[in-house]
């Protein structure tokens, strides 16, 4: 099997666009292109993460008009990956297995979505087809609405008073806003407190505003290849390791939303891969969708013991300069959520932690460091592990 | 590399369905399962075609539901892919790069699909976001319209009389209505004559309302293994010799729509890995959308000259008893087109006619076929050569 490495990579700012989904693409894939010392013509493959174009922009199989913005040769598939908020890991996933295998050996992944476009009230209702459209949704199941049972299932489980694990929630989100001022790309730059979390408005119990994250508009690409051929193209490749795909399906499924058999498999697939275990992670960028979705993520993730990470979260484990730094981009919560692209501006984040280019939010001697991301109310569940190479 | 054969193949009768995606799917993975002597929970991973869930049942992400209703394990993949109406081909073609890499032994591909729910006035509305939205939808180009042209400019090309044109699309519209009687699973099971097809109401000049495939409900299944590991379960595996995908991109990108690089080189690759040329193929099921649509693929394919295909149809080459019978199934235009299924579907009567199991509409001693598959105005391309085992 050959090392597959990322070569560069690129991301538009989050955040309210004019520009198309395409536009917006263009302008990711092209400084990836850049830093990669590549051009568009010799990309072999285009993996595209995008949910709903079509909802956006009228937009159906998006992936080969990408390929022709950018001036992709037409010799070269193009292909979309719809897995909802994971669609852009998914994506990479499915990129660096086919570089890794020898199918090709230079291609591009990425994501563009353009959420915020939509509104707050249609973007809503639009990304509930995540969950289950027969068994879920028609019961008025939203998707804070299933975070709120986490957390209120979280809270029974560990016999955790509701009023600690929201402080801790809240906690999550004043970290994450105070990384995303430290990211000129973030949606939101400016610092909250645990007070404007805890006096927003109620959004479904226990979460409130500040705990649920934005709808953006935004697309992130990287160049992916083989190692062998193309490391000399750029000073610091960065090593894609490992790689995890589960499917926990609909919530009906689900025994416990604390804990999932397909999440958890995912995480140890990527870190077996890549040879290395939870501890040896230096930095993460996970799903925060909402703040319980960091809190149980990092558990699932292996990073805390399960019950645990309220506690390390108070005492600052996850902060920039803490343990383990989670979402030092400012995560979905303060970077931004453009569902499709997401996956892919996490592992922007990632590679540039590792190549030690992010500045004021820099997580000192990062070597290793994982990306996770969630598609819809869990069905898709993707893990990749990166390293410097 | 190793050789990837399909084990067993499942699906639907496509018309008009009261049941959902999801039970569709499932109905057709059942069969393809039970064909493969395969349980579900052995499955690795799942790749689905869809590609108007959200339009059709508010469902996005199916792919981990359709996972989850067949009894998948959580810790299989399940991913969707979007390539409008190319989609299944290009779900089939991912699931058989990735047995061929050895990342996975034994997976599942297909499609399903809901369209004729919609009616077809929506349905034209929403299958029109496959084509550009910004450079062509805008400017009032629809399908029809766009093959509308490709006959006009097929007719100028070669300098032949659109009413001779007009005559041998009539004919593959006769035929593959005629191959549809013999088919049980196909939307339409009735013969019609030429005066049918040239008497009906114009839709978009010189294509009538005959030239047109309808929009279908159904769904279909494969089975796709690692030969090796497991040749010996089923007593008639299919080869998967070969696959080819591209991406013509937006109408605008092209300088002749009766000639398109990207058809013809995906074409090239599936014969160049299969070791065959056309002249080997001894059976077609090709994207007939519009009959124009068959004439110009016979030519891009390689069959025909250019310029000569509608002479051969006019003498019959492609009938089920002709020298290459193409879409013995009925084609999209009789056995239907539920958009996100159809290349799985293509797939299933090319295994069925390679098996020599399709009874009265059985190609004489068919050992080698071919799937084509386009995803909307051209956008994708995507090819299978299979062959017996």
């Amino acid at each position: 099997m050959r090392d597959v490495v990322i070569l560069g990579v690129g991301m538009t700012k989050f955040g309210v666009s004019n520009l198309s989904q395409k536009e917006m693409f263009a302008e990711a894939a092209l400084e990836a292109l850049h830093e990669s010392q590549v051009k568009a013509k010799d990309l072999q493959a285009l993996f595209v993460g995008n949910v709903l174009g079509d909802f956006e922009e009228g937009q159906i199989n998006i992936a080969p008009f990408l390929a022709a913005e950018i001036g992709m040769k037409a010799e070269a598939p193009a292909t979309r990956f719809e897995s909802a908020c994971a669609s852009a890991t998914v994506a990479v996933r499915h990129a660096v297995l086919m570089v890794r295998s020898g199918e090709y050996d230079i291609v591009m992944a990425g994501g563009t979505e353009r959420t915020a476009i939509m509104g707050t009230p249609l973007a809503t209702k639009t990304f509930a087809m995540g969950s289950h459209s027969e068994y879920e949704r028609f019961s008025g199941i939203t998707f804070p609405g299933v975070f709120g049972m986490v957390a209120h299932q979280y809270a029974a489980k560990y016999r955790i008073p509701l009023d600690s694990l929201t402080h801790a929630m809240a906690k999550v989100a004043v970290k994450n806003h105070r990384n995303g001022v430290l990211n000129p790309l973030a949606h939101f730059r400016k610092e909250i407190t645990i007070d404007t979390v805890l006096g927003s408005p109620m959004i479904a119990d226990p979460l409130q505003l500040f705990d649920c994250c934005p709808f953006s508009d935004g697309a992130a690409a990287v160049v992916i290849a083989d190692a062998e051929k193309f490391k000399e193209r750029v000073p610091k490749p960065i090593l894609v390791a490992g790689t995890g795909q589960g499917s926990a399906g609909p919530v009906y499924r689900q025994k416990d939303l604390t804990r999932m058999a397909a999440r958890e498999a995912s995480a140890k697939h990527a870190y077996e891969e890549a040879g290395v275990g939870p501890s040896d992670i230096d930095v993460i960028e996970l799903h925060d969708c909402f703040t319980i979705a960091e809190v149980v993520a990092l558990e699932m993730l292996g990073i805390f013991d399960f019950g645990a990470a309220p506690e390390a979260i108070e005492r600052g484990d996850t902060a920039l300069d803490g343990k383990i730094p989670v979402n030092p981009s400012g995560g979905l919560k303060a970077k931004g959520h453009p569902i499709g692209a997401t996956g892919a501006a996490q592992t922007y984040e990632i590679v540039k932690q590792l190549r030690g280019e992010c500045g004021d939010r820099q997580v000192k001697d990062a070597e290793i460091g994982l990306v996770d991301t969630l598609g819809g109310d869990f069905g898709t569940v993707c893990n990749l592990v990166l390293r410097r190479y």
